[in-house]
């Protein structure tokens, strides 16, 4: 236990045990946590909380900033304490409850969630559990490796424990910049008009008073598994490299690009990489999460500045930016996920938004959430957020999955988390295409030609071509428009031709 | 003629006919006019450009605020003009020639149409067409009753014609607010926080040397065909007042309700007239298109202050209003279309959203645009803008249509406009589903007995109970989820039942 990393003197009679801390939580309350894409979630209170909750069912509805790290979502799902959750996760066993309908998993923008909470649209949480490397002078909280929705939980909730992680070094203090925007109808602007701008505080303001419990824990966020590119992320990195350095010829992008913003995973990481080995350089990035890709391009002298909510790296890296944080220092803040993903911003600063789709089709609509169109994944995190108003909106996939089994290029997706709208720019490995300024039915011709895999590409084209004949703005045969997913479904496929031997039943 | 309508008097040589003026239109060009919902819209050049096209042809790009009046697009679509449309039309004949694939049409949120002129995304156009009232001391250019895309079409363009409109009162002069959002990367807020701030010029500040042409015209804007609300769109504006009622009770919206925004055409137009009869005063509008009913409400003392950026008013209350502009003068502004719909603005001062659907589905997502999710009508217009970041975003729609063979709720929407993550409120006569913090399988729930209509209540249960079967987060019968289209289609309505009577083909 370290005494120092309570510097309000008052609260020192708060320590108790995480048994201790979770008895705050009780059957149907709305808890807040900490945490965002694994990073600076709360720890043992939750855990704590499962083990009870083993014993002496109760049902809590928890929101998180994102997904949580070190398994709780599956403890808390295995212990049957989640009747609700919201707003993103990535737990497989969380994913399997929510799509057999035993949890409800309501699915937001994650700049919108706390924006909900402020104007009571959303049932405040009673008790928010806050990770923190420190409380300061005043009872103010000092996050760790995440911002998410901790602030805004912590001010809202009335009751507040704090877990004290000590395998944080205190050196994240100063990193972050809390901002709260006011209450309307009397809001003023967000005052940032760079990523490096510093308009908040570096600690959540609370009254102290509502601090009920504090912990002491001394566990690691769990690592990042992101992988190192393979040859196609590498190819969809060179594609996109390709494409803005045709931009900036183009006078339609500075030569810095703008502010970079990349969504979580394997292959917006390699993107990401992909510009480790451009000519580029003075980049920024205003993002919500900070990964591996961010720091390799810090260490290159490729990237000035990162603004983002979050920090979650792979072991690879882990150690080599926590123990030298000094070095990073000047070159990054953390920020709530309402800011970090906020609409007023991404569309002033002009944001250059890459996320990952699950599937596209031919004419620009993108499903990032739901495998078949009803079983849900993750969720659409802030992918939304920042396609919506980006100056160019970017989404990345490979061509196949499954061997080839499945094309994320099809007809028609499944389930629309960005419209045509909103999406500007399509990669796979196959090629690019780009989109803005076209009709739908160019905007086919274009996806065909520059996305399809080989495989797909005439099955598309004579999906496309019959549907023509029919007319339409957006030509499309209802009756056939699903028909690659119901193929995969029945058939473990969604290729035509007829395996030799019986078909193995493939879930998509 | 009226020479006092030039006030810059070096620009009197440039008056001409609208034949000679159109002569500066030529093969292949981009051409901005002005217009938005069929209010301000350039009369005479476009009218002279199709005569001319017929002997002798060309085909231009053309883009606009939104819809244009006097049958405008009809004339060109005919003469063969259009090769490109952009962002919005309403017109039958050039939305046949955009469903057969004869004009390519962009369907963008109206907001974005300039941004990505600004950043070269867009090729700028070449000639500007701009009805004014007046031409000022500088050159500047007075708009009449929309601003739309006007001014900056007017500061992109290469050459600017100049349609000064006799048939507009000139005491239109000083009812606009011309704001021009500064170029990244030092772009900055956008210095609105209340409806009624003013914060840019009463006209379009360009170079007068770019004035081409000056064109004279006495040819009044087309009427709204807005009616008086029926039985169904009086029920539709019921709920949505006692849902009103009930948030302001639960302190989730101010007395007011806050700033409201309604989309064009009868239902929204119904529902702003429900406000008329209900207790609630002090209401103002921040909104794009300003309606009969906006002045209703002003008259009825219930509305302070109304914000667009355009007027199309019926031929019940046109006079009265143009009439006697000075009664109205300090409760009015129309600002560029670009201000009018922006996310920052919607953001900030959390607007309620009220838009019409075409048709939606169980789980919130909304189609706005496409018939049997392949004919295009008129385009998403503004409603993206408005409903992605509104304070409550509402969408409204009767529930059947063509004497009950088509439901407007559906199993799965054939054209996805609005995902479910940015619709919390849909109404048709039946009632008022509030999905707000709820899971699809909760929010189809409230959807089936609460917006579908009685005929088609016990085909949507069966299907949403045999989805739910086979699980998933949003449970769906893919193979089945366009049924009631394909139905439609093929025997003339979504009813299982088998007419007596052959089938009459109707198209959907």
């Amino acid at each position: 236990m370290q005494l120092d990393r309570i510097r309000h003197s008052g609260l020192h009679s708060k320590i108790m045990s995480a048994e201790q801390a979770s008895e705050f939580i009780k059957d149907g309350m709305t808890v807040g946590m900490s945490g965002f894409t694994r990073a600076g979630e709360a720890k043992a209170v939750p855990k704590a909380l499962a083990e009870r909750v083993k014993k002496h069912p109760l049902k809590i509805s928890l929101m998180t900033g994102a997904s949580l790290g070190n398994d709780l979502d599956k403890l808390l799902t295995e212990s049957g304490a989640l009747s609700r959750r919201m707003p993103f996760q990535v737990d497989t066993t969380l994913r399997k409850a929510i799509n057999n309908g035993e949890v409800m998993f309501i699915d937001q923008h994650l700049s919108e969630t706390v924006e909900q909470l402020r104007n009571h649209q959303l049932t405040r949480p009673d008790v928010a559990v806050i990770e923190a490397v420190a409380i300061t002078e005043e009872g103010h909280i000092v996050p760790t490796t995440s911002v998410g929705n901790s602030a805004s939980f912590a001010i809202f909730a009335k009751q507040v424990i704090v877990e004290i992680n000590l395998s944080h070094q205190a050196e994240l203090e100063g990193l972050h910049d809390i901002y709260i925007p006011s209450y309307r109808p009397t809001r003023t602007p967000v005052p940032l008009t760079q990523v490096d701008d510093r308009i908040g505080s570096t600690a959540i303001p609370i009254d102290p008073d509502k601090i009920v419990g504090i912990v002491f824990t001394n566990q690691s966020d769990s690592f990042s598994t992101v992988t190192p590119p393979d040859e196609d992320t590498a190819n969809i990195a060179r594609h996109l490299v390709r494409f803005f350095e045709n931009e900036v010829a183009q006078e339609r992008m500075p030569a810095n690009l703008g502010p970079l913003q990349a969504g979580i995973g394997n292959i917006a990481n390699a993107v990401m990489m992909g510009l480790l080995e451009s000519d580029f350089k003075d980049l920024t990035m205003y993002s919500e999460v900070l990964q591996d890709s961010t720091f390799d391009l810090i260490d290159a002298g490729k990237l000035s500045f990162a603004s983002g909510c979050s920090i979650i790296l792979s072991e690879r890296i882990n150690a080599q930016v926590f123990d030298n944080l000094d070095k990073y220092r000047d070159k990054l803040i953390l920020r709530p996920q309402e800011i970090s993903n906020h609409p007023e911003i991404a569309r002033r600063l002009g944001i250059i938004a890459i996320n990952t789709a699950l599937e596209f089709d031919i004419y620009g609509n993108v499903n990032s959430t739901h495998v078949c169109g009803t079983r849900m994944m993750n969720g659409i995190g802030g992918s939304g957020d920042f396609a919506r108003n980006a100056h160019v909106s970017v989404f990345v996939t490979k061509s196949i999955a499954k061997n080839g089994d499945i094309s994320s290029v099809v007809p028609m997706v499944s389930h629309v988390d960005h419209t045509e709208h909103d999406v500007d720019i399509l990669v796979t490995e196959q090629g690019l295409a780009d989109l803005r300024g076209l009709a739908p039915r160019e905007r086919a011709i274009e996806v065909i030609n520059h996305c399809v895999h080989p495989e797909y590409r005439e099955a598309m084209r004579d999906y496309f071509e019959r549907a023509c004949l029919r007319g339409g703005h957006t030509p499309h045969l209802l009756e056939e428009a699903f028909s690659w997913h119901t193929r995969l479904e029945e058939q473990g496929s969604m290729k035509k031709v007829q395996p030799a031997v019986p078909p193995k039943l493939v879930s998509c």
